[in-house]
C-alpha cells in the first residue's frame, strides 16, 4: 500500500467509527462529504513520510496521528467556509458543507470532525498503552495537535487574528497555516519514538512554502473550475497574498528557496535522502509552469489593490 | 478549598494558558467570556463529587477531567446560540458570545475550547505519565470525552438530530444533554482510578432530571432577567419541553423520582453516603417551589401549542 492509499484507509476507517448507525444521518453524510474526496493530502503525507524517515517503528500510532491532522484540517476548511467567515461556496470542486447541508450541520460537521481527530489518537494510545507500547511519549501526539489547532496560536488564533485591527503577518501565517506542518512533522517523530524538536524546522519550511505555493495557484489559476474553490479569494476577502504584494516571479524564486531549506533542514535519521527526494518530488507540482506564469502576471496586475502602506484586512506585514 | 471553589480555581487555570499574551486579544477576551463567569458548574461538580467519593486519588487528573468537562460544556453553548441554530441573545444573565464579539469570533471560540478541553486533559495525563502514574487507564478519560461531545452520539450528533425530520425524543435527549452528565461520573470514577462502567447509570439519571429541571425553568421562570436567558424558548423553537406535553405537576413528579433513582444508584464506594446527600442537597434547588408551580401551571396553558401527533422541531416523542 503506498502513502496516499494508506492515508486514504486510515481516514476511511476513522470517519467510519464516526458515522456508524447511531449517526444522525444527514451529520454522518456531511462528515463523509467534508473528509473525501480529498485534497492534496499534503499535511497527513507530510507526517508519514517523517514517521518513515524514522522506521515507521509503530504504524498504529502513525496512522492516527495522520488521519488526526487531516481531519483537524478538513475541520477548519468548513468553518472558514462559512458564511460568517470567507463564504466560500466551492471547496475541492464541489459545494462547499455549508452549500450542501446548511449552516447548522457545517458547524455541527467541524466540531464533531475537532473531536474525532483527539478521539482517534486517544483510541490509538490506548491501544498501544494496552499493549505495553512507549506509554510516555504518546500524549505529546494529542498535546501537539491541541497546539497546533487551538489557542493561544494554532488555526483557530490564526483565523482570530483577521478578527483584529492589527496584527503580524508572519504571526498569523505561523498560526492559521504553518502550525500544523509544524505539527505533522513532529507528530511522525513522535509517532516513531524519536525526539520530535529537530523536526520543527522542516515543518515550518513546508509550512511557508505551502503558503506561497496556495497564495500564486489562488492568483495564477484560470478559473474555479481548475482550483476547485473560488480564485482570487485573497484580493475578494482582502486577505493578504504575497504575490499580490512581492510580484509572481520574486514569489516562485522565494518558494524554490524555501524547499532548498526544506531539504537541507531533515535530521539524520535513516531515511534522509529518501526524504530530501519526496520533498522535492512533491514541491515541484506546486512550482508553477511558464504559461501559469504569464498568465498570472496578467491577472496580478489586474487584481493588485494592494497598498503597502494600508493595513490588509487588518493585517500589517 | 471547598468543591466550587476548586473548579473556578482549575478553569481560570486552564483557560489562563489558552488566552496568554501570544493569543490573539479579542479571541482572549471571548474565551475567558464564554467560561467566566460560569452557570451552576453542575457537570464538574459532579465529575468532582464522584472523584471524591472515591478518595480523589489523582487531584491533578480530578481537576484537568472537571476543567474539561466544563469547558466542553461552554463550547457547546456558544455554538448552539448562535444565529444558525438558536439565535440566543443572552447566556447567564449576559449577551451571548456572537452578541457581544460576533459570528466570527464565536465560532472560533468554540473551536479553540473543544480543543484546549481535549489539551488540558493530555497535559495531565502526560505530567502523570512522566511521574509514572497510572499510565493505561488515563487515556479512557480523552475516549470518554470525546463520545460525549463528538459523533456518533454526543452533544453534536445530538444537535445534529435537530435537522432530521424525524428523531427518537429519548435519543436525542441522551445525546445532546445525558452524554456529557455520563462523562462527568465516568470521568470522576476514571480520575479517581475505579471501574467507570457502574458509574454509568448516576450519570443518566441525574442527566435525565436535569433535563426535566431545565425544561421547568424554562416554562416557569417570568423573565429572561431571572433565568439569565431566553424563557420560554423551547415553545419558541419548536423543541420538545416535557412541561408542555405532560404538564407541570407530572414533570415535577417525574423530576423527584429520577432524583431518587440517582442516590439509589450510587455504587458501592468509601464516600457513597455523602454522596446520596449531596446529590439530594444539588436536586432540591431544581425542585420549583409551590410559587413557581401555579405561575407555571398559567403559562403553561397559553404557551402550550403542542400536539402530540406532529413532529415538534422534526422529533417524535
Amino acid at each position: 500500500m503506498d502513502a496516499k492509499e494508506r492515508i486514504e484507509h486510515v481516514l476511511h476507517k476513522s470517519i467510519d467509527r464516526a458515522t456508524s448507525s447511531a449517526c444522525p444521518p444527514k451529520l454522518a453524510e456531511a462528515l463523509q462529504y467534508a473528509v473525501f474526496p480529498g485534497g492534496a493530502r499534503v499535511r497527513p503525507k507530510l507526517c508519514l513520510a517523517v514517521a518513515c524517515a524514522n522506521g515507521d517503528v509503530d504504524p498504529e500510532i502513525s496512522n492516527a496521528a495522520c488521519a488526526a491532522i487531516e481531519i483537524l484540517h478538513c475541520a477548519s476548511l468548513v468553518h472558514d467556509d462559512m458564511p460568517c467567515f470567507d463564504d466560500a461556496d466551492t471547496r475541492r470542486g464541489k459545494p462547499s458543507v455549508h452549500v450542501k447541508y446548511g449552516e447548522q450541520l457545517a458547524l455541527l460537521t467541524g466540531d464533531a470532525l475537532i473531536v474525532h481527530a483527539f478521539e482517534t489518537v486517544a483510541l490509538a494510545i490506548n491501544q498501544a498503552h494496552a499493549q505495553g507500547r512507549q506509554p510516555h511519549r504518546l500524549t505529546q501526539l494529542l498535546i501537539t495537535l491541541g497546539k497546533s489547532v487551538g489557542a493561544p496560536s494554532g488555526i483557530s488564533a490564526g483565523q482570530a487574528w483577521e478578527c483584529e485591527s492589527k496584527a503580524d503577518i508572519t504571526t498569523y501565517h505561523q498560526a492559521k497555516t504553518g502550525s500544523l506542518f509544524t505539527a505533522a512533522t513532529k507528530c511522525g517523530a513522535i509517532a516513531s519514538g524519536v525526539d520530535p524538536e529537530p523536526w520543527i524546522s522542516l515543518g515550518q519550511y513546508i509550512g511557508e512554502a505551502y503558503q506561497i505555493a496556495d497564495d500564486i495557484l489562488d492568483v495564477t489559476m484560470p478559473s474555479e473550475s481548475v482550483l476547485g474553490k473560488p480564485v482570487n479569494q485573497d484580493s475578494k476577502i482582502d486577505c493578504p497574498n504575497i504575490v499580490l504584494q512581492c510580484g509572481l516571479e520574486n514569489s516562485i524564486t522565494r518558494l524554490k528557496e524555501l524547499i532548498a531549506q526544506a531539504t537541507i533542514s531533515v535530521p539524520n535519521c535513516p531515511g534522509r535522502d529518501w526524504l530530501r527526494d519526496l520533498i522535492i518530488e512533491e514541491a515541484n507540482q506546486f512550482i508553477p509552469s511558464d504559461e501559469q506564469v504569464s498568465e498570472g502576471e496578467y491577472k496580478k496586475q489586474r487584481l493588485s489593490t494592494f497598498d503597502d502602506t494600508v493595513d490588509v484586512r487588518g493585517m500589517v506585514a
